[in-house]
């Protein structure tokens, strides 16, 4: 039997590109909600002994979480085998150790529940800073795949004479990778954290560069502050307007405006979150992973 | 050592009162959301060993679920012995079977996801329709207190000759308690559901009452449709302005206004969720089911 794919609601696009390339069926799920702000769900699609994919984005997570977590209950309640989680965009990795006593760790609760509940996921570059690897924190299989090679690509086939920049020290490994790959020079900034808002950028040497097209990337753009901050820099420096490629473009509050106030160019992002920027499509290279996982096997029955 | 007490945001009144009633400690719970619409939490009281009770009342649940349990789980991670619920208003009780084929039973998951991440729970009149017991969806100790005496109470203080009326059939054994608690006849309208704000109200032979107050009561006000239909049978009948006494008053949408405007008189609910019809107060009785709890043990580490 086919696999089944069912789209949450906003990742209708991307499901049904996934379904084409597994040659999977697209389930029916409608959800609504009720006057007192209660979540219906119907599943329109037969589960019974299917091995089922949910697919959700988890931009803005707490709103879908709880409609995700009953969505692959009723899945598996209505008889699927096993029930996985294709999240291109994973929310909560950045609370990932207690910067200050009696913090959450929200990245490790955050874990627990989708483990608990769902047998794999299949995610994009997910932000793991202090962390190696998924394994630490998902008790369930979860595929990893990069955005890294068509980001390249893009630059390759849009940008002339690019230099490649990461906003901070501990982008290098990942956007050296990005420039070598798109036979660029790349180099990063420094940056220092002051608050959920506020960040300082601090340009090293690259006055030599000043002659190409600057290239800012980053896994996820959120506030937009370390962009917003590395585009004026590059532009008081006296280099042309910076293109922005971000892997993850959540632009949280008018984060874009404020970009194009401050003078960037292009500003790109793929569509593991959807967005007006997206330019960048990685269907494929997340049916790489999904294919890379184990034949969906139930890891555990309730 | 004292237990010690949490409140969810919005929860501060009815938790500083239940402490004053356990004497029991309040503990300072810090959250955020980041720009990006992430949770941030911190819990700035000790918990370590301590016996840690979380206050969230869960009217609009779908918002509050993830931040509840991702507190719980911090407060379990930071070396809490046991985690409790009090819950004055429990959601996701009404879809408790499938309608249709498919539908998601959200009662059952909800469950499963507070009974996975609590201890024991309290709360006020749970919406057991075709369930008889808590015990048949949660897992976990779950204490159920009544608001009957004291509804009851109200309406002998506050309505002069009253006939206390249930919206439908099914509540007749509730509304019967409260009747006869307050020296009251009582009877019980017909209901027909035809959608999420669609009813049918079928008044019955009341006229015999006609001299006397109505005092419609019901445990769920969510969109007000019953009532607004009701209020409306009722006012063309000739009887007075009807009172409305709701244990839970959710008020969805502009459900306050259009009771005002189908021409009820008095309308008044408990405290189990915040609002400005706010009466009748619960702690006591709140209070009173934490106490018949198992001294707060913990069923389960993780």
């Amino acid at each position: 039997m086919k696999p089944l794919l069912f789209a949450m609601p906003g990742n209708e696009q991307f499901t049904a590109r996934l379904a084409e390339l597994l040659n999977a069926e697209v389930g029916a799920l409608s959800t609504r909600r009720f006057p007192d702000g209660e979540t219906y769900i119907r599943l329109d699609s037969d589960v019974v002994t299917r091995s089922v994919t949910l697919v959700c984005t988890l931009d803005r997570p707490d709103d879908k979480a709880l409609r995700l977590l009953l969505a692959a209950d009723a899945a598996r309640g209505l008889g699927a085998v096993s029930v996985g989680l294709v999240a291109p965009y994973l929310a909560y990795m950045r609370q990932d150790r207690r910067f200050l006593p009696g913090e959450a760790v929200t990245s490790q609760s955050f874990a627990r529940l989708l483990s608990a509940n769902f047998d794999w996921m299949v995610t994009v570059d997910p932000h793991l800073h202090r962390r190696s690897s998924m394994a630490e924190i998902y008790s369930i299989p979860v595929g990893v795949c990069h955005a890294a090679p068509r980001i390249a690509a893009w630059i390759r086939a849009n940008v002339a004479n690019p230099i490649v920049i990461g906003p901070d020290v501990e982008s290098e490994q990942w956007v050296s990778a990005v420039a070598i790959s798109a036979g660029a020079p790349f180099t990063t900034l420094e940056k220092n954290r002051r608050g959920d808002r506020e960040v300082e950028i601090i340009v090293r040497d690259i006055d030599q560069w000043r002659d190409r097209q600057p290239v800012l990337v980053d896994d996820i753009i959120s506030s937009g502050r370390t962009m917003e901050m590395a585009v004026g820099q590059l532009i008081a420096r006296g280099f042309s307007a910076p293109a922005i490629v971000g892997v993850h473009g959540l632009f949280a509050e008018n984060a874009f405006e404020r970009l194009r106030a401050a003078g960037a160019g292009l500003i790109v992002s793929t569509n593991t979150v959807p967005h007006a920027t997206n330019a960048i499509d990685l269907c494929e290279v997340v049916h790489g992973a999904m294919s890379r996982q184990q034949p969906a096997l139930p890891t555990r029955y309730r």
